[in-house]
């Protein structure tokens, strides 16, 4: 039977669902895949974290380099987070011949081409399964479920905290506030939450997967990136009475006029599978050529998902001499080669406060003719209050042009302000 | 760069869909995937089909033995169907050295060991993605991205033909001749639609997930099944108006009391995502005690998807020298081992015909009591000609004490007939 040595750095939540996986199935692993896995040592500052996870003593390591050595040990996982210590500690376990396995996707979204670097060079495998969407295999169907496909499109609900608060929004009424406070006492939400709710996680992840689908190096730079801090609960009420439902979408698209890649609120219609992935869940959308249309959906987060993603990676590197590396056509240290869209075309909902008084929609929808943006649907709402909120959905067209139609309109002395502007995908 | 040459055997609606994928894209895996694959020769009796599809003359074969001697065909692409000759013909492969990739689910659920054990002797590849759920990459993930999960159940919308002919039923009111005579005439149900209808597909393809989900072999002998034949548009509009959905469902169950397998028609509570899969579009949803629930959707037909799937394979024997078997704990040739659950537990919808009285409904419920099986909710239509409908949704019970019931019930003078059993699936 095939045996396999691992160690762990950091024993927070993921490193704990983890440790707890391996140690518990031991068995259960030697008699479903043949492999004999142990954790043969962990590193974590918190030595009583470790001991109350049941780790031995003599397993504790006090450094990196003490996990490096140790011939036991053949694949590190690493659980730290971030791009300080988890960096150097990963380069250190790949050149000393070992192979990694992360959840880590901020290490993956910014260093990815030195990792694989090294991982070819020293031979070794390089496995990131649990870096985006939890639990749910995205990488390895990219991987190896996709090849058939040219990839035309991604949209995930890749962030679990805003998806709990936006469900919260719409379900309960609540405003971003109240909802951001629920998440954080349930634990969905960090006390600093900006790496959630201004897309920054969101955009570590879309930056990965669109690399992967598109097979070229995606650089989280070129993300346009905008997260739900502004959202009004208003526009998520006026966009369920017109049947659809606000998500914070990852969206990649690999167009003729090149790559796009973006992460903000979307509209999308209740009919449309995400639209129902609601609370913590994710899912990841794709288009493919051959395929058509797929769609994952699970847990992105929390101890076991996660674990259960990175112990699915360590299985599999138990398993196999074979490695994989995503070997993009273009060298993964850039991306000159690739071309991105300098604009794209999506359907826009718009929110305008105006003057309520004869004769102003017809000078904003002339607005919009004027300036090539097409209409759709138009609710007028009377306020009472001498003012009116004007709810537009635009058809199919370039978000330059909206730009410079909410930019005139908001010069009309009829309109107070553009209230939302909220991009919408079917 | 690696280069593998592949012989497609049949060129049936999957069989042109992959020749068209790998021809037309010959260069694109070269590019993305780093592998020539070129398509050596195909084996199909209609000449003029295969000329159609711009198959070079001398590429025709005329016999799987031509085949086989082929030293320039590595995999061998099965996509004939059934067990007649496709067996033979892919047996002839795996013994001559070559990889097959398969989308033959028949084949598979029957001789699945066979199979494996040639592969084995003769180290080489045997894929089947291809055989569940067409584009879907569930065998995939079932084999590598949930290794760290002992899976608890396995629930999936299966068959497409099925699946458009419910949504018709539900969508339309439709009665299930009309909307069979429609998915015949969109070319989603065969002329003699037994195959699809009666469970026949859907069973196969759960033996083979449930086989790989639990970890040992699920005959097909073991699979409870029951079509949609006796479906009556009533129960789907009654189910609809207390929440629910009826789905053909393939269910896998790996509890205390041991293994269940069954495909029947369910009715499924509107919030779970398994309601919203309409069409024909297919669905797995697992439960695994580590990752929790993770669903996958997509096409589970058709000449794209489903090339796509047998593509996927290729490219990944293409692409490695290393092959994964199913390694069942249990002998894969038998399933002495495995502990089938003797009953099962579920909800049930029951439909009665009654007599249109009072104190008919005390009777009624007063039997459900006696035998144990508890009530959550009735509703009583009088339909104006003396008869009553009666409706019953009970709580979780023995499928054997339901089945009691109805006999006992069966004999009372103020039940006409038990119109409608339904199982059901939160």
């Amino acid at each position: 039977m095939k045996k396999a040595g691992v160690a762990i750095l950091g024993l927070g939540v993921v490193g704990g669902g983890t440790y707890q996986i391996l140690t518990e199935k031991r068995e259960f692993f030697k008699k479903t895949q043949g492999v004999d896995v142990t954790v043969e040592c962990v590193l974590e500052k918190n030595v009583e974290r470790a001991k109350q996870l049941g780790v031995e003593e003599a397993k504790i390591a006090s450094s990196i380099e003490e996990v490096v050595v140790n011939p036991n040990v053949d694949i590190v996982v690493e659980v730290i987070g971030g791009t300080g210590v988890a960096r150097t500690f990963v380069m250190k376990a790949l050149m000393s011949g070992k192979t990694v396995v992360t959840s880590n996707k901020e290490l993956f979204a910014k260093h990815w081409s030195e990792l694989e670097s090294a991982a070819k060079k020293m031979n070794v495998g390089l496995f990131f399964e649990a870096s985006c969407v939890g639990g749910v295999p995205i990488i390895r169907t990219l991987q190896e479920g996709m090849q058939a496909n040219k990839i035309l499109s991604i949209k995930g609900i890749i962030n679990g905290t805003t998806n709990y608060i936006l469900t919260k929004m719409a379900d309960e009424g609540w405003s971003y506030e109240e909802a951001l406070k629920e998440a954080q006492r349930l634990g969905y939400a960090e006390f600093n939450p900006t790496a959630d709710v201004e897309g920054f996680d969101a955009t570590y992840k879309l930056s990965i997967l669109s690399s992967l689908a598109f097979n070229k190096k995606i650089c989280i730079e070129n993300v346009y990136r905008e997260g739900i801090t502004g959202i009004d609960k208003e526009d998520i009420a006026y966009g369920k009475e017109l049947g659809y439902t606000l998500k914070l979408l990852g969206i990649g698209k690999d167009t003729e006029n090149g790559v796009e890649v973006r992460v903000h609120p979307t509209f999308v219609k209740n009919d449309n599978p995400l639209a129902s992935v609601n609370d913590s869940f994710n899912a990841v959308h794709l288009v493919g050529d051959a395929v058509g249309e797929i769609m994952l959906y699970g847990r992105g987060a929390g101890a076991l998902p996660t674990g259960s993603a990175i112990v699915s990676d360590v299985i599999f590197a138990a398993k196999h001499d074979e490695y994989f590396y995503a070997g993009f056509k273009n060298n993964i240290t850039g991306n000159k080669e690739t071309k991105f869209a300098k604009d794209f075309s999506s359907k826009y909902y718009i929110r305008l406060s105006v003057k309520d008084t004869a004769g102003v929609l017809s000078k904003i929808s002339g607005m919009f003719s004027k300036h090539n943006v097409s209409i759709s649907e138009v609710k007028q709402v009377s306020m009472g209050d001498g003012s009116a909120q004007i709810i537009i959905i635009t058809h199919v067209c370039a978000e330059s042009l909206v730009k410079k139609t909410l930019a005139k309109l908001d010069t009309l002395a009829e309109v107070f302000s553009v209230k939302g502007m909220v991009r919408i995908e079917d």
